[in-house]
């Protein structure tokens, strides 16, 4: 994963990730009418119209970002017919050649874990192996240490995959447990991410990273560039960009200075872009999420020239 | 979901609840043969027997466990298929009068972690509620801090849910992050123990514990016994048991002076019977979980009555 992830962001000269995270609200009323005259009042028409919406925003925007991100409960929420348009989309991502991290914060003992990585390796029956999902990487949650780490970094070997471990999420009660100070001197988060940059030191690729990257949040910036000191080989996802308050100066120094080691997330900043702007009607929503798209990464751009940084 | 818990567990005087966490190895060959004849070496064979035999040991149990606890994780490594049979696994256990705790292990920030709720509360479409899932608790992980946990509250408070807080789990590797020496003498399985309690402490039921759990892992005796009298108003749900290596007089102590308090779990112990002992042909996996239940049971009150509590 974390070789092709980079290789795109320097192709794209962009290092941000589109998160395709719908819900009812944002959804174009045409769509809704057209999902509920066919499909009646249910979660199969949300389901429905999801998916058009993504693949049209994928269409919109695969040449611009190397990246997207579906968040699962968004589609979880409606139940069997939501998590097929997750599959869906999931697909329809990787057909247009985007890496698709799957924002699922799974996280359990051994072999539960192990059952979870199917979202990675797929199952093998009768000597075969099927893929019963379709992500380039997933998202996983470290509250049960290694035990439930090591069936995702042995997918992650033996399929070219990628995680991303939660260190320091973007949320403001985030603290209250990422923060605890150790007796050591180490803050909870400080030591997640000792252990994420061990966890991930037999799976570093060509470009200096390794396939067990870190979820930190962009409203943390003095965190975050401590961080990229202290893990330099872990490669952050970095949400909480826009709607949640982060700034493109805020994440500079999530990145080297090649540019890399961060990829910025951002989804309602851009599916949502075209109800901001009274140019856009709901039927451009798909154009209004590629201008953000450009938008952002001139964002970005600018904001790492300022560091001296680019591509 | 605790008031009812707590009911039917005086009611059958077992605090225990069966773990559906069906795998391929403990699937009879039978079944086997009859899913894969009918439908392929696929993942939809795989669920077809999962819920056939989750069936079977719902009827075998049903009237000497309170509750059972479906793993996700053994069915979304099959995708859609696989959550096909999760949901109608639930359901099939509603229908016979059981709690059903979903062993989810979700948390995300407070918007996803209220799409997540839906395992709870459902979905509003047009103004009426959906049900997308059928569990009466679900387990959450605690990583994110309230503001993943509110949505998962309020949910329990509109419709009678409830939730376990993962505390201190089962696994060998949990120390790493939930052992955690803070500098204010605490080890982190404390503080979110005390997270726990207080987002409990508007939920409490009619028998004085609150919708609001905590999964404290049988392996740990002493910090569950700690837990136990830190936690009063919290209900443990308790992994480890058998297979993983916890014994009746390990978890005694996780209960209080009614042998109220805590609810032990077991899995393969149960769904895996037939296997352990040659008395039992393949057919009679029923049967073997009915008569492990039942020794469960019993295992489960003599350690108790050795502290002197009776039901």
């Amino acid at each position: 994963m974390i070789d092709k992830l980079i290789e795109d962001i320097l192709e794209k000269k962009n290092p941000s990730v589109v998160g395709l995270d719908p819900t009812p609200e944002i959804m174009p009323d045409f769509l809704k009418a057209k999902y509920f005259e066919r499909m009646g009042m249910s979660a199969a028409a949300y389901a429905g119209m999801f998916l058009e919406f993504n693949r049209a925003v994928i269409d919109a925007v695969y040449e611009i970002v190397p990246a997207v991100k579906p968040q699962i409960a968004m589609y979880e929420r409606f139940g069997i017919p939501g998590l097929q348009a997750y599959n869906a989309t999931c697909e329809y991502a990787q057909g247009r050649g985007l890496t698709v991290i799957g924002d699922i914060k799974r996280g359990d003992i051994s072999s539960t874990a192990l059952a979870y990585a199917a979202h990675l390796g797929g199952v093998i029956i009768n000597g075969e192996h099927q893929d019963t999902w379709s992500e380039d990487a997933v998202t996983v949650n470290p509250y049960l240490g290694t035990d439930g780490i090591k069936p995702f970094l042995n997918q992650c070997d033996a399929y070219k995959k990628g995680i991303f471990i939660l260190v320091r999420t973007s949320n403001p009660s985030s603290a209250e447990i990422q923060e605890q100070e150790l007796a050591d001197g180490r803050r909870l988060f400080e030591a997640v991410g000792d252990l994420t940059e061990k966890w991930g030191e037999y799976l570093i690729g060509g470009h200096g990273y390794s396939e067990v990257g870190a979820v930190v949040g962009a409203t943390h910036r003095e965190q975050g560039e401590l961080l990229r000191k202290r893990m330099p080989h872990t490669f952050f996802l970095v949400p909480g960009y826009g709607a949640q308050g982060g700034k493109a100066d805020d994440v500079a120094g999530f990145f080297d200075e090649k540019g890399l080691g961060a990829i910025i997330s951002s989804s309602r900043g851009i599916t949502a872009a075209y109800k901001k702007d009274p140019k856009y009607g709901e039927k451009d929503y798909a154009q209004a999420a590629a201008d953000a798209a450009v938008r952002m990464r001139e964002d970005l751009a600018a904001a790492l020239n300022r560091k001296g940084i680019t591509y």
